[in-house]
């Protein structure tokens, strides 16, 4: 486990339980550890809840919820954290878990990316699917010496675009879209703060998009020279010598027919989408099988007491990857947890009749007024 | 496993699977078998489908089913019931399953009580809950021998109660209508048809119901006399001799306080509710630790191979009875009857993208006329 930075000046912060992954079987896993009482910090890479809900499959129809009509991803995530609201789960949104330390009393400090705070808790339930969706990769040897100054992945480069040789690497929406806001100004830069030129790099000339009017902007700004289009797959950095060392100075570009050529540039910008990656957690000395979580059935903990592991990112015998599966496996796991709170069996309640859970849910004192 | 009647002149209909209970849990096995291309039918005792949701919280709310707002158990039962659809379940409702037997090619042949059909299939899945809600025995020495000429639970003896002096046996719904049917005549018997008298015999003088209405009716017979309250515990039944042999005559009483004392009768009607219990599947040979059935976490199959049991019936490690884990344990016993008959792995697909399952789902033209 990878020590939290001992010279950071972050706050900590306590709480019961940390879920990482805000999808819907970590919203559920809030849900169940708030009938136990364990009151969850969550953190998710990705802006929004919601998960593979939102990424994957936000207008696709789901059919294989229990009790449910289809209902897409974007809903389904809606309605989930509709749910958890009686437990008021606090959300840490746009952040990566970096480093896991387990305390002298047993407890687990969790620092973060993009979090000043520390999170301390005595549970820990990694519900990350298939991993934090980050943007893919552009894996040319050396190109990573000049991020984030001149390379940059999905937003700007921060030495800025003013009067630079700009290319934007991608072929659908997420490369289009830059590229279409940096040639046309509409990314509200005054006009002597632009670009001096922007160029796409794609390894075909066939752009995918569903949005027609980005398309017909595109081929507008194409067809009048404001933008220009490079076909070929990029090879290798070209370096030039700068007053500070050596600077970015192009790519060099295998076209599909052809001679290899240099395409000068002095920024690039990465859209090739994202992709899931397991992450830090993978260096956390975690048992794993073929890159997911070894987890028993009975508590869905991993080879750390105390930290669980639920969803997609499990493996077990039968495990099949579905939502309905991560769902029980979250009950259990939230159950364990309260079983070493208690250092004891905890009671099994209903939601229909128990008391305790629906003072829990907040709906206690309208039922008893409805009596 | 006890042998199917030979001397049975029953039809066998041939079926992919066999699901025993149609509760929540049986229901989602069909739904899940249906997906994987496997075709059930549907045995429950109850004379509607839904379980233990209609039995015991029909109209008690359900918080913890996820992505679905707090929901009744009637209606979550409906929705169920809706989902399964698609794939044309079978249902044998107002049946019990008595004997199961295993055939010569490894098929399992079914009967039931209630159906002249015995069902054939290569699958069965136990969804049985906490058992079959049958009818809470009278347990007094020797009465069982005069069920059901004269002795009934929750219906009419068979030799009727025409001039009859009838004792009905509880205090809650079922009793009282029982008893105000018969007394006010409101079971619509003609005039000569009706008991010599009607008496509602219950260990203390005090009735519960929900339903005003009835308890009004109650009170108004008792008041004018046409229907009789006995207050007291039966400790044993009274015999006296008739032309074929002993017949019921009375029972022994003992009231609150005070003497024992004998309640004449001829025909004894018990309402005393309806209880759980297992029933035959408890002698089926299948493994068991404190009346559940012993299951596999990953195929979630019994001692029996092709026998799979889901939902509260079964116990494993760390098994909580919730609707949500009976829904992941139906899924793993689809999975693994379909890799038992496909002989190796059976690769896992999504609804929200296999044109398999929206083809099995019956959504699949709807989607490309759509699109």
């Amino acid at each position: 486990m990878a020590p939290v930075d001992p010279s950071s000046d972050a706050t900590v912060v306590e709480t019961d339980a940390v879920v990482i992954g805000a999808g819907p079987v970590g919203l559920w896993q809030v849900f169940q550890c708030g009938l136990l009482g364990l009151r969850c910090h969550v953190v998710d890479v990705l802006p929004e809840v919601g998960g593979q809900c939102i990424e994957l499959y936000a207008d696709k129809l789901l059919y294989d919820i229990p009790g449910l009509p289809p209902t897409c991803g974007r809903d389904f995530a809606a309605q989930l954290q509709q749910q958890v609201q009686p437990f008021e789960p606090v959300f840490h949104l746009g952040c990566q878990v970096t480093a896991l330390t387990r305390q002298a009393d047993g407890r687990f400090d969790l620092s973060t990316s993009g979090c000043s705070q520390v999170l301390r808790c005595r549970h820990v339930f990694i519900a990350a699917g298939v991993g934090a969706f980050l943007p893919r990769k552009l894996t040319l040897a050396g190109l990573d010496r000049y991020a984030p100054a001149s390379v940059t992945y999905h937003q700007l480069p921060t030495d800025g675009v003013s009067g630079r040789h700009v290319v934007i690497v991608g072929g659908e929406d997420a490369a289009l879209q830059m590229a279409v806001d940096l040639a046309s100004g509409s990314d509200g830069r005054s006009d002597n703060d632009r670009p001096a030129s922007v160029t796409l790099l794609h390894r075909r000339d066939q752009f995918s998009s569903d949005d027609g009017i980005l398309l017909a902007r595109f081929d507008l700004l194409r067809r009048s020279g404001l933008l220009q289009v490079c076909i070929g797959q990029p090879v290798e950095p070209v370096e030039s010598d700068g007053p500070g060392g050596p600077v970015l100075a192009g790519l060099r570009i295998a076209p599909p027919e052809g001679d290899e050529f240099t395409l000068p540039l002095d920024r690039l910008i990465v859209c090739l989408g994202l992709s899931p990656r397991l992450g830090p957690i993978a260096d956390w000395g975690l048992v794993m099988e073929r890159k997911q979580l070894t987890v028993d059935t009975a508590r869905f903990e991993t080879s750390v007491p105390g930290i669980h592991a639920v969803g997609d990112v499990v493996t077990y015998p039968g495990k099949r990857k579905l939502i309905a599966c991560g769902f029980h496996e979250a009950i259990l796991a939230a159950f364990a947890a309260a079983e070493r709170d208690r250092g004891g069996p905890v009671p099994l309640e209903y939601t229909t009749s128990s008391k305790t859970l629906q003072g829990r849910l907040g709906v206690r004192d309208s039922v008893t007024n409805a009596s």
